[in-house]
């Protein structure tokens, strides 16, 4: 092992995509230093790493964290890929009495951006640098080219960016398509890459879990399509996987649409008669960021149904054991077609893109409050950018939000752009008609129809909320504006008897 | 003023709540001491109530709080009123010196329930006791009879338990039916009281905030059947009271029903020919309990759609600015209804009642799940009870909800229980109808479309997670389980080609 201070950067953390992370480094050419709490697990991978070439040379292992930090040359630039919360703490600790003045330290992980916001004051108190920086793709994305959200010190990224912009997924520049032939087996190097600088302390953080966010919509949907077809249209696994590749010729042309049309094709490797997708048990996991995503909108004070209906979701689905008994006990009304296949698969289509495009709205909604929340000034059309490739909702689609926020960087909310406003119009038709169906059959859709929901209140001049303030103020004398009035004058009555007198407050 | 020892019972915090509590505590022959940080408040209330009988004689202002504390005899029994948050922490370090070993803090505002627990846990370590209790109610039921939700020091509560009963709210033993009648002007003594003691430490506030979180969706479902009669039926304010008076008649008798068609027929106080609620704008306000439900539900991973989109839906409505330019933007499918009216009504009426069972449903089963993670044993028989009388949310119906934990206290899911379960399957087709109608003319009805998710969802014995968990597994390796084998064992395929092993992890 190298005892010079000789790499461009070090990681700690190898699991499976801090590993992908280094050889994704190496594979750029960049020397990179590693250390793993456990031993083992670093002499393992860096004996894996000398038979790949050409990262055999780049790769350095060091079984102390001292030697690893004099390893890498000054700024020192330190990948954390550790447990997010107090893994990423201890990890911090132990780290940085062996770090000098103006060197880096990177959170890869999926930290909560409160805890980046934390750290990141911390450590510039200290006299380092500070980057949180979000790392989607999955272990693919992380060995090939991953979308990258860092934010935190922006000297720091400086010094990051040629290493980030290298090994970022790359998209064609003039149709904003992901480069992912990765088949030659060498690093892709062309095309824009998906990274950029997103803002100060944790706006990397809360921009990949928005990202997440949308991620758990974005399956959802999917999800919801799949289940109208299986339980209204009947159909089988690899007729369902037969329209998803349609679909992905498409508007809809997305990594997710891409990877479950390969689902629902395969076959269950311990009886290749019949498909795996129907053997996976019905309970989704979680980690956390959707539900953290969640509760941002809440506390933000953003109409982000959508995104905590796809929460929710997963919990549902999480009660297998009451659901089982539950079907034995509560009768939905029977499940019945009678209509035309091909034209209600296309009416679903429809449905599933008006729905997507309703989650967009509201993940830049969040962010949109957020930055004031927070003193960010996050530019929106560059976050689609970025996510473009290399990250789970990669999709055609992102191009569109780089466009409208392009034509107006002030767009109050997605759906109010005019390929969207048109979008929406033409495909309104139909996702009332699937949403019509879903209830009338008793198939649960409810991202489709928070979507739907959220659509029909946000155009809606006038919502019922008149009669809920005037509930308020008769049992709470909480007050009322008046629509005749200007805002800000608030009044009580003392209800129910006509005539009592209204009193400014 | 008084100097000996010689209340039963001392309040701070004189606003509108502590005043009318005060107030309620002195017709029942208690004599209470009061005090508030604005001495000049505490005076004109003191002067104010000279001349109320028979409570001129029973309630002795304070100008320190040394005296104050002084003139309770012991133990000690002090409320706290004051503004939630920091208000509460200051008023108890300002209270604590003056108090003595076994004195009793009763918190009744609307405090978050883990500041309930902080507070309950440093207060008995000096040797106090201190209790949470939610007062539900607004103006009128602290007057003459709120629901009481206490939590905290069991001890305590032997001590506070007759002045609650005294004073909260009383049903009818037989019946479950509230005692209303103030318009004698005397205290109401008989009946069951709507009190009891739920449980230690936050237990109380956390049933409290479970309350509002649920309240927000019976306002919510009530201000969507508005809005279709409004919007698809075109009715008229008067017509509509019309329909909710009648309502009240049956099964969704309730005091928030009751108010709806009160706040309907009234005139406004400006112009008697025209409908105050047609005056009103539509923008909800909201004071952050039901937020905290929505947050806990997310939490702790219960599925309670219908109440966060109760939440977004007060969201969305504050957007006013925004909702106008956009409806100038965003075109729905025009409104139009060609159908027999009467008929329809009663469809909403039997979507409103299938829907809030959904919404309790979703209350019970987030308590279910608190009690485990906060060690609380919660009787919900007996909360239900408690929420019969003097509550916003009081209605014949939570006599239902008793019956249900009685005759099984373990019931999984309140939809589950037999009356709810037929209760269920007469409205589903009614409910189905109504939220088609809604969906395809473009009128947003969250709450009635996500309770009717839920609904389908939770009696679905498959959902199509398994497709979202291959998709996890996909791109993520966060493995699956199968439905041939037991749970708990979780395999990993290398998607997507066919033919690759299955491995175990």
């Amino acid at each position: 092992m190298s005892k010079e201070a000789s790499s461009d950067i070090g990681l700690i953390g190898l699991a499976v995509m801090g590993q992908n992370l280094v050889l994704n480094m190496a594979d750029h050419g960049y020397h990179v230093s590693v250390y793993n709490r456990t031993t083992t697990r670093m002499t393992a991978f860096v004996d894996r790493v000398q038979n790949e070439e050409p990262c055999s040379e780049r790769v350095h292992g060091y079984e102390s964290l001292e030697e690893f930090v004099a390893s890498i040359k000054r700024p020192r630039k330190v990948i954390l890929l550790v447990k997010t919360g107090r893994g990423t703490d201890a990890a911090i600790d132990s780290l940085l009495p062996h770090m000098e003045e103006g060197d880096i330290v990177i959170d890869g992980g999926n930290a909560h951006w409160m805890d980046t916001i934390r750290r990141e004051k911390d450590i510039r108190a200290r006299g380092l640098h500070f980057m949180g920086s979000g790392v989607s793709g999955g272990e693919l994305g992380a060995r090939f080219g991953p979308a990258l959200m860092p934010g935190g010190s922006d000297e720091a990224w400086t010094s990051l960016q040629p290493i980030w912009e290298a090994i970022a997924a790359k998209v064609d520049p003039d149709t904003g398509k992901p480069y992912e032939d990765y088949a030659a087996g060498k690093p892709i190097t062309e095309g824009t890459p998906c990274t950029a600088y997103l803002g100060p302390d944790g706006a990397g953080h809360y921009v990949k879990m928005v990202h997440n966010g949308i991620e758990y919509v974005d399956m959802q949907l999917i999800c919801e399509s799949y289940f109208l077809m299986k339980e209204l249209l009947s159909m089988q696994p690899d007729e369902i996987a037969a329209v998803f590749h349609d679909w992905n010729q498409g508007v809809l042309d997305s990594y997710l649409i891409e990877i479950t049309a390969d689902i629902l094709a395969q076959r269950d490797p311990r009886d290749a008669s019949r498909f795996l997708v129907d053997q996976v048990l019905d309970t989704a996991g979680q980690k956390g960021t959707g539900k953290w995503t969640s509760i941002s909108t809440l506390d933000l004070g953003i109409p982000a149904n959508a995104m905590a209906e796809a929460v929710f979701a997963r919990f549902l689905s999480a009660l297998k054991v009451e659901r089982v008994a539950a079907s034995q006990v509560l009768k939905g009304p029977g499940v019945e077609f009678s209509g035309d296949q091909q034209e209600f698969i296309d009416l679903i289509r429809q449905a599933l893109y008006s729905s997507k495009i309703c989650a967009y709205a509201q993940g830049f909604s969040l962010m949109t409050e957020a930055q004031q929340e927070f003193n960010w000034q996050l530019d929106f059309g560059t976050i689609a950018k970025v996510w473009r490739g290399g990250c789970i909702i990669r999709a055609r689609f992102l191009q569109k939000i780089t466009d409208a926020y392009d034509n107006d960087p002030e767009l109050a909310n997605l759906m109010l752009d005019p390929y969207f406003r048109d979008a929406l119009h033409d495909g309104q038709s139909a996702w009332r008609k699937v949403v019509a169906a879903a209830a009338e059959s008793g198939i649960a859709v409810p991202a489709f129809m928070s979507a739907l929901a959220y659509f029909d209140g946000y155009r809606s001049a006038v919502l019922p909320a008149n009669l809920l303030q005037a509930q308020r103020d008769y049992f709470g004398a909480h007050t009322y504006e008046r629509t005749d009035e200007e805002r800000g004058r608030f009044f009580h009555v003392d209800w129910p008897v006509d005539g009592r007198p209204e009193i400014e407050v």
